[in-house]
Parts: structure tokens; C-alpha cells; sequence
């Protein structure tokens, strides 16, 4: 099997991961709910991993590092719990449905404003827009680092700066973003880093979070056991227990831990520039077939491992469907939670095949990519 | 080292649990998220968990089995998703943090009015509170299955009858129950069960859920990708995608399948028989010992197997370290989340040391922590 559905979840992790998982499995007590050895060394563990990620996405402040379960929730939570009833948001029509959702929920339920900086017809957007668009009542941009659809990068450094100069809060999803490309949240002026474990992080589903610049106050989505202060009303103020009500998932987190390690070990630059170059070989094989259309502008060299495309007007998932039975290739057709960038695009009935890359992949495997499709188009 | 924190996290997990989510953390791609064989696996893997969870539940719908990362989760979601504001809601001193902030949460900011049944001196409700509390305008009964701090299993059938003469929903808090003690949430009246994976169940940290009777409705707490009806502008209406926006956390529920199908070729009677034997092993130890009370109604052969205790006015958690430190037996002192029972108890500076049993403890593991015990008080 080839492999080719990593911007949905990296299947294949570093076996440090698994070996963290069982160690944490078979030796953990719960985190801050005791003192004994197990539930220390679960306390630790999250530290450690919280360190590991202030790292990694250049965050002033390990303690502002919370835990998720996916990046929906932490942009759930940065979304519903920082942005302003009734202020104006700008966004983008790259956003995938983890961004538009609460966005859409605020405007009807709490008469929030959206504007969307448009793509064009290659998923590209004009920087100028966010400028034409910012007003003096808006409250929140929020952007996501990488489009889940054509690997396009947004600069996201470029727009935090002109949300620093004119103090508007700055979320950033970097779901496709993060372990492949490299952030620094401080210099790119971003406020709150909305992250997955189970992607380019390459750790265990069910993990993830966000990092949080000092100063910003977010609102929690949940209340509940923090196993302290608790005799408080209402959840502890104080990050990152504020937002972490229950027991965490300290199983994955350890699993976390080593991955984010293995990157850092590793160099996110590094791990991007072969993921990348995995990419553009398969976007240079694909690219010339008869009946192939590639979306998004690939004359700019960097770009998230992604390439989605049609066969001349196949349903998307049938020629998915047919990679994964006669070829033993996965990839994703469909719509990719992502509804603005295929009206975008103009492939809202057909959808799109994306393949997408990562450091585990050979370029042998884009080889019989390139082959299957060129096979199917003719 | 002797592990009687399992009330916190059972730490000892059956070994097919572990396997299933190393299994899964090597194959899996994300559910609901393509057609391949890796992401199809995720899928099963995740309908067997929900059908194998309604079974030991007694629920009728596996797609009315809904995932969340803890118990916490499936408490906001049930208590903010389902109470109307204004309305009137009873529970009890003995809840947890997790049912009481959620609450304090409605009562300061949407009008909601709270009733409390109140706990007596040993930890103990009279049902009776009940019938005098419900009102015209009670929307809402929240209430735990077990005191977390005292054991005390809640009537929770009797309960659910009122509630359900009255058409009153039922929200039951199963996070020290769930697979130790029978649970039928139909002949038990049970409108929304919450439950974690990582106590009685014997599954991995970050996973939970929560059963919804037919007809229930909740509000979605958090809205995002959801892999089908990608245009929609707010998540889709159906459970359980509804209250599951996001990647599920498929590597831990593949563990959790595994721990509730263990459970349910043990028997959760079986099971909870042996560990209410252990802790009433460790009761009679104790309960004569000078210099120690223990907290709740023994008198009651039906309980959950937990333990609280003091000796003599030390400082909880000086006994639970010289527990850790001298003895290498983990237990949990302080608060424990559970504030207003401490006032019951009258409790709330001392704390108490809690010892928490499962299935794989032993009794002469009991035997050691009874002779620590009477050391200590010596």
C-alpha cells in the first residue's frame, strides 16, 4: 500500500511515537491528580511536551501551550472564546469547515461580521485585500497557514504584521502547516496557534492545541476538574488549566512529545524541503498527462506536499476509489471540508483527488503515483 | 509499587487494549475521511467501539454513542447542549467539578436556577429531596452514579422514574461507574450518559463519550469538519457527527473498543464484584484502626470501590506521600474536585487519602495498604 493521505492523518508515525504511547500506557497515573511516581511522571510528560512545542512554534511561554483533542477544538475554543460579540472578522476562502463553522455560528447566533478575502481561480489571495478589508471595528483575523486543498502557503508573517500594527487579535490554523513548515508565532505576530498532533506533527490522533501569546484572554468552551483551586466556582484563570477541564489525554501527549522531539531533532525545514520536493516531483509527472488538471499555481516552488487534481471530468471519488482497489494508492476525493475553495476553484460537483505527501514517502511511491494516474486519464 | 488511584485513572489496562492501539497507531488512516483501506479500518473500528459501548449501556441507537476526549467534555456538552436557559435544574452536594462549574456556568450566565440535594454527614442523599425539589419548571436532573469521593452509588433507576414521569431530562454522570456497575440507561430512565474511557473501562487517556436516548437534543459545543454535507454552513443534524466536529481520536478508541469488549466478556457484575470485595477487605482493615475515619456509609454492602480516609488531623496529603514515599502505594489525597461533598464531610482543610480499587488489584495488595495504614496512625 502507498500512502498518499497524509494532510488527512500521517499514517505512518516515528516508532519512537508508538514506543512513547506504550510506555505512557503501561506506567501513567493521571496528571494532577496526585503526587505518587505515576501521576508525576504523567505531569511531566505533558510539561515536557508543552516545552517541546514552545519550541517548536516559538511560543515566549510553555505554560500558554494547551491541550486539545484536534485543532477543531482549539480553534473552537480560540474562535468562540476570544472573538467579540458583534466585532467584524476577516477571513479567507482557503478556510477549511473548522474555521467557517464557529465563524458562521458567531454571525448567526452573536452578529458577528465576516469578510472573506477571496481566491481566485488557482487559490491564490490578494495580501491587499486584508488591508482594503480591515475597519476600525475589526475585532479578529483569522487565516489558515497552509490550504488543505492546494497546498497553497499563506504569508501568514505578512498578515500578522499589519494585525499587530493595528492591534486585531491574529488566529492562525496551521493544521497543514505544522512540522513541515516553519513557524516562529513571536516574529510571525501570531496570537494564538491553532495546531493537530496527527498530522505533519506526526503524533497520535486524538492530540493537539493551540499556543497562546502573552496577554490574550480566551474564554473556555469547557469548565470542569482541574485538580486545583477547587473549591473555585468557575475554572481556574490561570493558562493552561483555564482551558483543560478533565483528565488529559497524557497517552497521546507522550506520544506527542516524542514526535514534536523527532522534528525538532529532525529540523521542520528539513522534513518540509523533502516533502516538498516529494510534491513537485509528482506535480512535474502529473502535470503534462492529457485529461489531468492540477489545481492551485505551481510556479511558486514552496508550497505544502499536496497536489490535488481531476481526470478529465471522472467523479472524483471514483477515480479515488480506483487508485486505492487497482493500484493500492490512497488519497482523498471529495470535498475536503473545505466548501469556499471549491467554489473557488469551480469543483464543487466534481471535487478532488489529493494526494498528499509526507517525510515517510519515497519517491519510488510518487513514481507509481504518477504511473496510476497517467494509466487512468488514458 | 501497590496502585490504589484507579478511581483517578485505572492504570493498569488489559493487555489487548494496549495491542489495539498499537495496531491501530500502525494502520490506521482517519475515519470518515476517504474510501482507502487504512481510513475504512478507522471507520470499523470506531462503529464496533460505538456498538460494543451501547451494549454495555443498554443503548438503543450505536449511533447515538458519541465520542469525546473525557467525561468532562461529555458533561459541557450535555449540560450547556441540552438545559435551556432560565430553567430550573436539581443535582447534588455529591457531584463532581466537571457537573457543578458547567452548572455555576448556566446559573451566572444564563439565568439557569440550581437546586441541590443536599449529602448528610456520611455522604448520604434521601431520594425524597427529590420529589420536594422538582418544580413546574424543572427542565433538568444532573446527578453522578457514584460519589467519587465516598462511593456511594446513587439510585440513579429511582431517579430516572420521576424524571421520566415528569418529562424531566435525566443527565447522569457515569465517570466512576461506567464498567464496574450494571448500566441500563433505558430501564434506567437515563436521558444522556456520560462516561470517560480511562477509569472502570480500562481504556486509554483522551477518550470518552456519552449515550443520547432517542429523541434527546443537543447543541453542538464545538462545529467543524465532519466529512460529509461539506456545504452546510453549521455541523450536520445527525448524531453522532453532530457533537463530534473534527478527527476522532481513532488510535484511543481502538483501545477502548478493546477495554469495554473485555468488559463485556468478564461482566461488569463480575468485575465490580471483585473490586467491592477489595475495598471492603481494605474497610474492615481499617475502619477499627485509633486515629482513623473513614468517610461514608459502610453500613451498605453496594458501593463503589473506593475508600476514603484520615488519620487522625494530619494533612491528607502528608499521609499520601509517606503512602508513595515509604510504602510505594499510590493513592490520592486533597480535594477531589468534588467540593461541596468535602463540606458535607466536613472535610474541606483536611482533604481526605482516597484508595481506589480495580479488577487487577489484589488482595494482598489490600493487606499491605492496610498495615501502612495502621502504621501511620500509630
Amino acid at each position: 500500500m502507498i500512502y498518499l493521505d497524509n494532510a488527512a492523518t500521517t499514517l505512518r508515525k516515528p516508532q519512537t511515537v508508538i514506543d512513547a504511547v506504550v510506555t505512557a500506557m503501561n506506567s501513567m497515573g493521571n496528571a494532577s491528580r496526585g503526587a505518587h511516581d505515576e501521576a508525576l511522571q504523567a505531569s511531566r510528560t505533558i510539561y515536557d511536551t508543552r516545552c517541546s512545542l514552545a519550541k517548536l512554534f516559538g511560543c515566549s511561554r510553555p505554560d500558554h501551550v494547551v491541550f486539545t483533542c484536534n485543532s477543531t477544538e482549539a480553534l473552537n475554543i480560540a474562535i468562540q472564546g476570544a472573538i467579540h460579540p458583534g466585532s467584524h472578522v476577516v477571513t479567507t476562502d482557503l478556510e477549511h469547515n473548522s474555521v467557517l463553522r464557529p465563524l458562521y455560528r458567531l454571525q448567526e447566533e452573536q452578529g458577528v461580521r465576516l469578510d472573506f478575502v477571496p481566491a481566485d481561480r488557482r487559490g491564490q489571495i490578494d495580501y491587499r485585500d486584508f488591508e482594503r478589508m480591515l475597519r476600525p471595528d475589526t475585532g479578529a483575523i483569522v487565516c489558515t497557514h497552509v490550504s488543505n486543498l492546494t497546498g497553497e502557503i499563506v504569508d501568514v508573517g505578512c498578515i500578522g504584521r499589519m494585525a499587530r500594527e493595528k492591534g486585531i487579535l491574529f488566529i492562525v490554523d496551521a493544521s497543514q502547516s505544522a512540522g513541515s513548515i516553519p513557524i516562529d508565532m513571536e516574529k510571525m505576530g501570531i496570537d494564538i496557534l491553532c495546531f493537530t498532533g496527527h498530522k505533519g506533527l506526526m503524533g497520535p490522533q486524538g492530540t493537539g492545541g493551540m499556543c497562546i501569546r502573552e496577554g490574550v484572554e480566551i474564554r473556555p468552551l469547557k469548565e470542569g476538574g482541574s485538580g486545583v483551586q477547587s473549591y473555585r466556582h468557575r475554572q481556574p484563570e490561570e493558562y493552561p488549566t483555564r482551558l483543560e477541564a478533565g483528565t488529559l489525554n497524557a497517552h497521546g501527549i507522550a506520544g506527542l512529545g516524542a514526535a514534536v522531539d523527532y522534528i525538532l531533532e529532525t529540523g521542520a525545514d528539513k522534513i518540509g524541503e523533502k516533502e516538498r520536493s516529494l510534491a513537485r516531483h509528482f506535480y512535474e509527472g502529473v502535470a503534462g498527462i492529457d485529461g489531468v488538471t492540477v489545481y492551485g499555481d505551481f510556479t511558486t516552488e514552496y508550497r505544502g506536499p499536496v497536489v490535488a487534481l481531476n481526470i478529465r471530468d471522472y467523479d472524483s471519488s471514483e477515480v479515488s476509489d480506483a487508485l486505492s482497489q487497482d493500484y493500492g494508492i490512497a488519497t482523498r476525493p471529495g470535498a475536503h471540508c473545505a466548501p469556499r475553495m471549491h467554489e473557488a476553484l469551480g469543483t464543487t460537483d466534481q471535487g478532488a483527488v489529493r494526494f498528499s505527501f509526507s517525510w515517510f514517502n519515497t519517491m519510488e511511491e510518487v513514481d507509481t503515483a504518477v504511473r496510476a494516474v497517467r494509466e487512468l486519464a488514458e
